[in-house]
């Protein structure tokens, strides 16, 4: 046991799957996070001014299920379904969108509870240490050395191992560092929206609204989101661009804000505490991130949002990065047992299969993480604005119709992304696919309508143009 | 005198001339270059790796212009006039393509020449102190101090100005530490092409081939070029696919590869010499770089390479970044005679004025330097391998007669490029204005031709139609 080592620098949601990854497979893991142990009962989530809940779906549950079907059911019971949008009208009208016709759902959890168990799942390896509050202050690829600072006692150090995992989010220095190592391909871009969050405190012990949605105001260029937190509250959030927050300085500029687009959820939430919360809590700027190649050698790789930092507007951001670590795992299980190997312990790779390995996840895997971060934009509008619009309604009315029909052929968008583990860039091919035969399809119904219209009466035809041009217009949409 | 302060990170071409300027306009400079003075005596200038040649063009010696006509002219004295490209074919034919039909040049200057002359106007200055040898460590913008260490003493230093320039070149220090102060979008991208660099010495103390050409072995995915130099020698570089450097590992394969493809260049470098330097000389990677914004507050701004690294091949790298000096020179300038000073001192500006100047630079100039970058790599596909085409050849024949004709209405891309200063945004605008006006007339005349000959003749048409072919494909190329 133990002839390998990484080091993994991060401890958030995919560095602590990572270590429960790696340790499972027999390599000795450090783990440096910067932050204090979430555990700890003097740790307060404020401090991190991350969203505090997100939405947890399949991709997310098969990393864990791969695990450990036990560490699967433990985040399950930590959960709470969403089968479906909840839209707000401005009159305070809901309307409910299902998710998918056969009743699959994503699920809110807390960041926080969800690294709980992940950390805990870590720490029950002899061979896992946790190192918090340290900081990376620089790497040492080809050494595979990892030079950390020790933010309490400011003390530094070096650690030590056959393999250096990035897991630092989107403003990874590990990922800084190897740029200066690689020729990397890379871009980061900030969308010109920002976001605020708000809580809406339960009432009565109840929740405030239906627990099992997503609720959404969408307002155009502009939305308001919530999702349910296990103490019956609900976190929302705001997303707008920037000139708007610039527009909205006192409390009574912001409640006259909330007033006029979000009267219903202003009062729920209350107006002092959404002006309380709308000075206080910071704006947070939306960045994503494309890069490649995600590996150096068979020295370091970078995972999570390290790798692919995306818009929120999927949900995919953890699932992605969850699958990122269930892919190594896969690759690198696969190298070793092409060797002939029935070992399960990945330890035994030799440098050669690491490195073999390690070139494979970073062929194959940018493509998929750079197809997510485009559906994540793409789906900023889809949440915003299409959602209430006639034509994008019709089109997920009848694809859910062809879905139950042919459930292998037609699987609308949000489905394969959320509730299937098909690649992302596999995801956006069958999409266009579909698009394709289902605008070839309504194109020839058109014709046929037409044409069956013109035999029976050139004037009757006139009358009926507009019709058809509202059902041609249903598959316009190309997202 | 020096009521404000400057300090310029990067002491290349592009920070020496922000030195000049920062100087004339009363700045107090400090400037900081990691290397040594390249005035020493015991500079060598294989340690930077860099190309030691460059072309000079119109913005170069614009920016030179305004900062001292005197110094255009010194430069002017070293450069060595190139009129056109020499393409050399596989059977050694040489034919020359002039760069302009009124006769305007490029010209071949040494790098560290260059850069001479500008640290030697700079040190005219006595408000000017340049410190060789430093690197910068950290920068704290809103303190506006910059902390470099001497990499000869090992000792810290921390310096405060008012100012902070970035010309510290394409993998900028000063650029990595305002993205974490600004929501800066930026990408950097490797092509797959590297370069290598070999010397053609003199032979019989004159040049081995026409000096006043810029010389192309243009041969589809992979070219070799010379530039002159003052020395009578030429500078050659292979640009080519990485994949292709990784097959040539021998000497016995170099000199087969350069016998198969530039066998005149190879008769005249020497067997022997090539082969030393294709296995001494490092293999270069080629990078562009995007980003927006180029300043941070009235606090710092980025220049040249920093803010636009691109590929060499349309010769504008350092043109670019002499522009960006003058651009800011010229908004800085504005500036403070619109709030009504005669004064040519921008010492004299308010924070307030600053500010705005650095804004406008920003908002400005990211769009040329952004037009300009994609330019650079559009130019390598015709160099290496439009400029043997016969359809190019005859569009650049047709543009001369135009542009003769239609001085100011028809320009050629390369003209606009190299031989005005009108903003790289609006070269592309127009160029594509002249495309689209080009494409016009060719259709309309050849649906005049077809016509015209369908009356006179059907089979005599079916004979000419794939010359008419022939014709409209000359305007499918797109620059």
């Amino acid at each position: 046991m133990a002839e390998r080592s990484v080091v993994i620098v991060g401890g958030g949601l995919v560095g602590s799957l990572a270590a429960c990854y790696f340790a499972k497979r027999g390599w000795k893991v450090d783990l440096y996070e910067k932050r204090q142990d979430v555990r700890q009962p003097e740790h307060s989530c404020l401090v991190e001014h991350r969203s505090i809940n997100l939405a947890i779906s399949e991709r997310g549950f098969s990393a864990l299920r791969r695990l450990d079907p036990l560490l699967e059911a433990r985040v399950r019971e930590l959960a709470i379904p969403m089968h479906g949008r909840m839209i707000h009208a401005l009159d305070g009208k809901q309307t409910s969108q299902a998710y998918d016709v056969f009743g699959k759902h994503i699920n809110s959890v807390g960041r926080n509870a969800l690294i709980r168990v992940l950390l805990d799942a870590a720490d029950s390896y002899s061979w896992v240490t946790l190192h918090f509050r340290h900081e990376l202050v620089d790497v040492d690829f080809d050494a595979r050395r990892a030079t950390l600072r020790n933010a309490e006692t400011g003390h530094q150090l070096d650690s030590s191992a056959d393999l250096i995992v990035g897991a630092d989010g989107a403003y990874s220095r590990v990922r800084q560092r190897m740029m200066t190592k690689v020729m990397m391909n890379y871009s980061q871009t900030y969308i010109e929206h920002g976001y605020c969050e708000f809580s809406m405190a339960p009432i009565n012990d109840a929740f405030a609204m239906d627990p099992n949605h997503l609720h959404i105001w969408p307002r155009g260029s502009f939305m308001l989101i919530a999702l349910p937190n296990p103490d019956k509250s609900f976190t929302c959030t705001l997303f707008m661009p920037w000139r708007q927050f610039d527009q909205i300085k006192t409390g009574d500029e912001a409640v006259g804000f909330f007033r006029a687009n979000f009267p219903d959820a202003l009062d729920l939430m209350g107006e002092k505490s959404m002006c309380a919360e709308y000075a206080r809590n910071p704006k947070g700027s939306l960045v994503y991130v494309k890069c490649t190649p995600h590996t150096y050698k068979n020295c370091a790789v970078i995972l999570g949002d390290a790798a692919h930092a995306m818009v929120p507007f999927y949900g995919q951001g953890m699932n992605c990065g969850f699958e990122d670590v269930e892919k190594l795992d896969e690759i690198m299980l696969a190298t070793l047992q092409a060797s002939g190997s029935e070992s399960t312990e990945t330890t035994q790779l030799t440098d050669e299969q690491l490195l073999s390995a390690l070139d494979e996840y970073s062929a194959t895997r940018a493509a998929d993480t750079d197809a997510i971060v485009d559906l994540a934009l793409d789906n900023y509008v889809e949440m915003r604005s299409s959602v209430i619009s006639y034509s994008y309604l019709l089109r997920k009315q009848l694809e859910g119709i062809l879905h139950r029909l042919f459930p292998t052929f037609v699987i609308p968008l949000y489905t394969m992304v959320s509730f299937t583990s098909i690649p992302y860039a596999a995801v956006i091919r069958q999409w266009n696919r579909q698009t394709l035969w289902l605008h070839r399809s309504i194109y020839a119904a058109t014709a046929t309508a037409v044409l069956g219209a013109g035999l029976i009466s050139a004037q009757l035809l006139g009358l009926r143009m507009p019709a058809l041009n509202q059902v041609a217009r249903i598959f316009s949409h190309n997202y």
